[in-house]
């Protein structure tokens, strides 16, 4: 039988924007809350707590700490998304389709969403009444924690503003991506996988799946930016080349850029191989989804 | 014997200024790891974690707990300046007597900057390695992000933001100021309680106190915003009262904002009796420091 990843997709996707409209707050004082939602609600492809969801469900973990873990991360993504849009940053009008939060919001309202929005991720790890074994909340969030900072999304961004303009080698836009986009998405698969109690072999071929699939992801956002339009994006098209930043397309070309992409995927297929788990089916499918997708 | 303050302080400030230089990176990619630094070094009363080890010694708690405690309550705090000082909310270019991060490293860098503390912040309470149990780990998690996020700090803030110009009832200020600064405050003392295991009659006489304090604190704050110059305060004085922000002294006037700071200070002491504790003579030194302060 095949597997159908729009059917997998649906049930978990129903689950998470139920927890995420649940657990986002409706009451936080000012416009502070009616942000967050902004930020976070209705938009998104929602690539993390999948990841989380599927790797969770391969190692046969918590299903109720997965839920909490995918929605964490998401919020984690999507401070990020917040505060990189700000004009201090990249300084973009659009996201998702929609105004970003500091044009809907002013600034100083959008700042302080993207904080709490990352306060509200470690929140979320750390229920003090659920069935979550305190030893896996505090892995939940020291994953999280060292995939969000300094030496992870943090710290990708950061190279990636002292980038702009400069002609960076392979090696170093590879460093770049693995940190800013990479790590949380490698975080997910291994967050999904810390809800259980997957042996060393397992989680050696999921950790490396995820390396996989984070540097695919970018390598495929590098190729959309140039290929599609605004509109089928939900967000600014070619604004890489004009902000002048490195990019695989630009330090590639077009042709070998997808041509990455696509061993990247052969990557991340042979490392599910390698985990010994019996089912890798919806892991498999996020991956060829990442690389397949046309936004 | 009488208490001494300043012997108690010294070992301890010695120990958590080690500690945060050895925690917060000095090899974070561009610079981003020097306007770590230079936002969280040198500088600072470190009241927070004083309170945290003031109130692990109290309860007779894990000591590397209440270290990496302490360094992860200043580390938020150390991040709420950052983002609060930059353009689009105080717009602030002094802070402990030097430029603020924003002035020194660009508005983008602080905004990493800031991010990369609170996640750090996070990374320091989840150590794999060291000896803290792993449910004293969840459970520092979880007091720091409910009082760093939009039911607590951050909240605060946007409390603050929305009140500019505007007239506080006292119950309205009191409800902002418990959110910003005092909910950190607070998490401070029942942080270091969480790293032991007091009885419910210790740790509900601690909340008490840690409240009492907390709002001491920033009754003091408005009081030496009015009447301390800059150059003592470290920071740009009478700047409440330029930006027609809404303060005790504003509201009740000077005499009653000092008669209310000593009432706070009686209830805290008051609260500290309650715990049944043996030892909180470093507690209450913290409280008196705090009303009595000169900046």
């Amino acid at each position: 039988m095949t597997f159908d990843l729009k059917d997998w997709s649906a049930e978990r996707l129903d689950r998470t924007e139920q927890a995420l409209s649940a657990w986002v707050p409706t009451n936080a004082p000012a416009d502070l809350g009616d942000a967050m939602r902004y930020a976070v609600l209705d938009g998104g492809k929602r690539l993390r707590p999948l990841l989380v969801l599927g790797a969770c469900e391969a190692v046969g973990g918590n299903a109720e700490a997965a839920l909490r873990a995918g929605c964490a991360v998401e919020l984690i993504h999507a401070y990020s998304l917040v505060h990189d849009d700000m004009p201090c940053m990249d300084n973009d009008v659009l996201r998702r389709g929609k105004p970003t939060v500091h044009v809907q919001f002013g600034e100083a309202t959008a700042l302080l969403a993207g904080d709490a929005l990352q306060a509200l991720a470690f929140e979320l790890l750390t229920p003090a009444d659920a069935r979550i074994p305190e030893h896996t909340q505090a892995r939940l969030c020291r994953l999280l924690a060292l995939s969000a900072g300094h030496a992870g999304m943090a710290g990708g961004q950061a190279i990636d503003l002292a980038a702009v303009g400069k002609a960076l080698t392979e090696s170093e836009l590879r460093h770049m991506h693995r940190l800013k986009t990479g790590a949380l998405l490698q975080t997910s698969v291994m967050m999904g996988a810390a809800c259980g109690e997957p042996d060393a072999q397992a989680l050696a071929g999921l950790r490396e799946y995820g390396a996989a699939l984070g540097l695919a992801f970018q390598v495929v956002d590098d190729i959309l930016d140039v290929t599609a339009d605004s509109a089928t994006l939900g967000k600014t098209a070619g604004k890489d080349a004009a902000q002048d930043k490195p990019t695989y397309v630009s330090l590639l070309g077009l042709a070998r850029a997808r041509a990455y992409a696509s061993e990247l995927l052969e990557q991340a297929r042979a490392a599910l191989r390698t985990t010994g788990l019996a089912d890798t089916r919806a892991l498999l499918a996020l991956a060829e989804m990442v690389v397949h997708r046309e936004n």
